[in-house]
Order: structure tokens, then C-alpha cells, then sequence
């Protein structure tokens, strides 16, 4: 994050979802939305051509922690009607990514000249609205005392394939107190839409991480004494199973610049 | 239910889910399940060529309660991996339905001869699992102490549609003490698989409901004085869109002849 990011991210401090998406579109902005629009839904962005959308969609289906699915819009359709009625997702996000047969080929500020009849939008869940609950009931997140990006990490742990999707769960790590692991899990455990309670507690090894403080996404964070790493499943999941299906066609958002939706984060809590 | 029915019912008590399936199986048995392998998960079927399967799945997602799916088999396979590994959907249950072009052709007891490579089977969610947990809890049930099939209505409630499959949900009545409403409410919530919290409370009328005493399925019930009409999603309704989408094909369990799978119903609950 650069100094001018920083400047700009406390001007965009007090902006409505709906005022972001419209300085998204205009190009004002093509930084991060980590602690934008706080309070409300963020989201993982899959675009893919109908011809995959079924098994992606069975994909997400069988694996709802790593996958929880907001919405699926209508094939060809760009424009949300649940989440965030009216927002055209071809460039209501600050950027994105277009990959041509599983390649990464452009990071473009918007996508509607690459817009086609033939795709299906997916908008899954993202972490950032379990965080702001975790704050809430106390639990420090010592990623954001660090001013870091959550540590990520791939694991063994295959998901249950559907079609040409298939691969590992990627999950996030975030170091808990341990006299407070347990509200972590209570409150998480309620964010279903947001990947919900944790996949793993403590033993980073049974998942085949070997070294905590070398995550493959994201950037390591220091570890207070008594703290415990709890791990959550992560959306980088179905990106980077989306990505090695190499579909024809795909977009995503380009990491950590989600779309922000209308919907409050503790609306689709349990 | 006839007397033979009803004696040969009492035999089939103490069997497991895997006995119940080789069961009917073998032609044992063609009455419906109900009472039978209490406290098990039993499902509603809906097999539709792979060609509906994508706006098939996504209705269920877009309306979970009334369709909340516990598998979806991969294509073409007609044996379940989760809920009940191993059984075989095509002759598990003890009664189908057969439907060319939405009309019913025949009422059998196995489909194997019907079966096609391009077919995909749905199992979703159905309320015996949460009847079970409001008996637990104390909230009696009118249809069984009646010895009645619980009433279901047609509403003015539609459904979200996607694609083809498009419809109004149908919901089933059980009549509550009011002071067990609450109760009946924080109960079946937890059962998301099986059509989770009520829709309604009350008020038939804003539903479309003109006659409580003239459902449109099952059996009309007697109401005691103090009991409020409480109204679920039913998993009638993604059986009716599906027929009325006239799909080319379709397969599903005949009334009250379901799925029954090895998952005890608590486990789905949260």
C-alpha cells in the first residue's frame, strides 16, 4: 500500500457502498477495499462462460465453506438484483483480473468491452464481514494491528470436485488469543455466507503448512505469546480452482479489490 | 394406508436405513416411509436431464427454504456418496413418478430401466427430519396424533425463478399451542437442510390461503382451541416447478415414498 493510497483510503472513510461503486466505475480509485464501506458485504468475484457454470455452481455447492455463494446472476446478465440491486459488476469493482484459458493476460480498471452473452457472474462470500464482527465481540485481529494482509495459505486439503473443478482448500490464518478462540468460533460460526466457523484449530501441519510465517497468499504476521492460529476457509479457493480448470474465459476481481454490496454484514448472519 | 399397510408398518420398525433400502429394493415394500427410520434424514428426489441440471440447481440455490439440497449426484451416476454412500437412488426408494414432456406415464417401483447416462438426481431436504426435533421439544403435532398427512396449500408466494423453473411455493400447516410457537420457531431454524424456520405465522390469508380445512395436498386436521396455524416450505414445491418447466425427462419419488438416508437428522442441524 502506497503513501497516496493511504491519503486517499481516510477520504474514502465516511462513502456509502453506492458512492464507492460509482468512484470505482469513474476511476477514482483502483487501490484495495480492506476497510472500506465497513459493516457491509464484501465479495469474491467468478465470471465464467454458461458452459462451466453448472459445475462451478455444483462446485461452490459442494464446498460451502470455501464457496459461500451471495448470488449468481443471470447468464449474460451484469447488473445484481440481490446484494446490491442495480450495480453493474463489469466495472463497479476497482479492478480486475481476465484470464484467457487459465492465463492471467490483463488487471483492467473495468470489463464491459469484454463483456459476452454467454457469462454467468458468481459473487461468493469474503471474510472482511466476520472480521468486523470478531472486532465487535472483542477478539483482536492482530493482521490489522500489524497493518498487514491476512496470511494465507494452501493446504492439502482436496474440496470435493465437481466436473473440471477440483483442488486444494487455500485458508487464512489469523492469530486468536486462546481464551478467545472459543467466541472466534461462536461468532464466525454465525457469518455462514462469510466461510463461517474455522475448517482448523492449532495444528497447521495436519493441513500440510509447514512454516506459519511463510504463507503463500497474503503476508505473514507476528504472533503475540498465548496466541493460537485458527484457520478459516478462504475465496481465494475457488479462484485459484477456477483458474486451474482453465476455462476459455474467466474474470475475477484483482486481489483484495472485492465488490462491495448494499447488504449490511450482519444481515445474512444466523 | 390400508391394514396390511399398517401391519406390515409395525414390522418395518426397528429397521436400519440400509435394511428399509434393501427393502424396498427387493419389492418388499411400496407403501410410503413415513415413521419409518425415525430420526433419520429422509429426501424428496428430483432426476432431470443434464441439460435442465444448471437452472435446476440454481432455483434450489436461489430458494433454499423451500428446496434445500442435501446432494446432487454427478451426472449420470446414480449412486449416492454422502448422505447414504452406496445406495442406489434407482431402486432405494420404494415408489416413483415417470414424467415425459411434465405428464405423468407411470407410477413405478425401480427406474434402472429407465436410466440415462445424462441424467442427474437431486436429493433436497424434507421436513420429517424437524418433526422429530419439535416432538423432542415438547410441541405436539395435530396430523400425526390425527394419524393424518400433514396439509399443504398452494400460496401466492413466487418463488425466485431461474431459467425455465419458475412457480409459487407450496407450503405444509401444523397446527401449534400459541404459547409453543417460539419454541416450534428456534427448533426448526437449526434445520436449515430441512426447510429451516417458518414462512409464515398466522396469517393463511396474506399467503393466498382462503380455506385452512381445503388443502390442496395431504389431509385437512382438526385444530385445538389455542393452536395457531404455522406454515414451512415445502419440498412439494420444487417437485410442481419442476413438472411445470415440462422437462423432456424427469424422475421423482412417488408422494410420501422418499430417500431415506444413513445422515441422522441432528447432524445437519446447527
Amino acid at each position: 500500500m502506497t503513501d497516496t493510497e493511504t491519503a486517499s483510503r481516510a477520504s474514502l472513510a465516511g462513502l456509502t457502498p453506492g458512492q464507492l461503486r460509482s468512484m470505482f466505475a469513474n476511476d477514482g480509485w483502483d487501490g484495495d477495499t480492506c476497510g472500506l464501506a465497513l459493516g457491509y458485504e464484501q465479495a469474491n468475484l467468478v465470471v465464467l462462460p454458461k458452459n462451466d457454470a453448472y459445475d462451478f455452481l455444483l462446485f461452490c455447492m459442494r464446498n460451502p465453506k470455501p464457496c459461500p455463494i451471495l448470488e449468481v446472476l443471470d447468464v449474460g446478465d451484469s447488473v445484481s438484483k440481490r446484494i446490491a440491486p442495480g450495480a453493474d459488476i463489469r466495472f463497479a469493482l476497482p479492478r480486475y483480473r481476465v484470464f484467457e484459458d487459465g492465463r492471467l493476460v490483463s488487471t483492467p480498471a473495468r470489463v464491459d468491452d469484454r463483456w459476452r452473452d454467454d457469462l454467468v457472474a458468481f459473487l461468493i462470500g469474503c471474510s472482511l464481514s466476520f472480521e468486523s464482527a470478531l472486532l465487535a465481540s472483542g477478539v483482536p485481529l492482530r493482521h490489522l494491528e500489524q497493518d498487514r494482509i491476512c496470511p494465507m495459505y494452501e493446504t492439502t486439503m482436496e474440496c470435493e470436485p465437481a466436473g473440471r473443478f477440483a483442488g486444494r482448500t487455500v485458508v487464512s490464518m489469523r492469530a486468536i488469543p486462546a481464551p478467545l478462540v472459543p467466541t472466534a468460533i461462536e461468532v464466525t460460526a454465525r457469518y455462514r455466507h462469510a466461510h463461517g466457523a474455522p475448517v482448523h484449530v492449532g495444528a497447521a501441519e495436519q493441513m500440510g503448512i509447514s512454516k506459519l510465517e511463510e504463507p503463500d497468499f497474503g503476508e505473514s504476521i507476528s504472533m503475540e505469546p498465548g496466541d493460537v492460529p485458527v484457520f478459516w476457509a478462504c475465496g481465494v479457493t475457488p479462484q485459484i480452482v477456477a483458474q486451474q480448470a482453465r476455462p476459455q474465459f474467466m474474470i475475477s476481481h484483482f486481489p483484495a479489490c472485492m465488490f462491495i454490496s448494499d447488504r449490511e454484514a450482519h444481515v445474512g448472519a444466523i
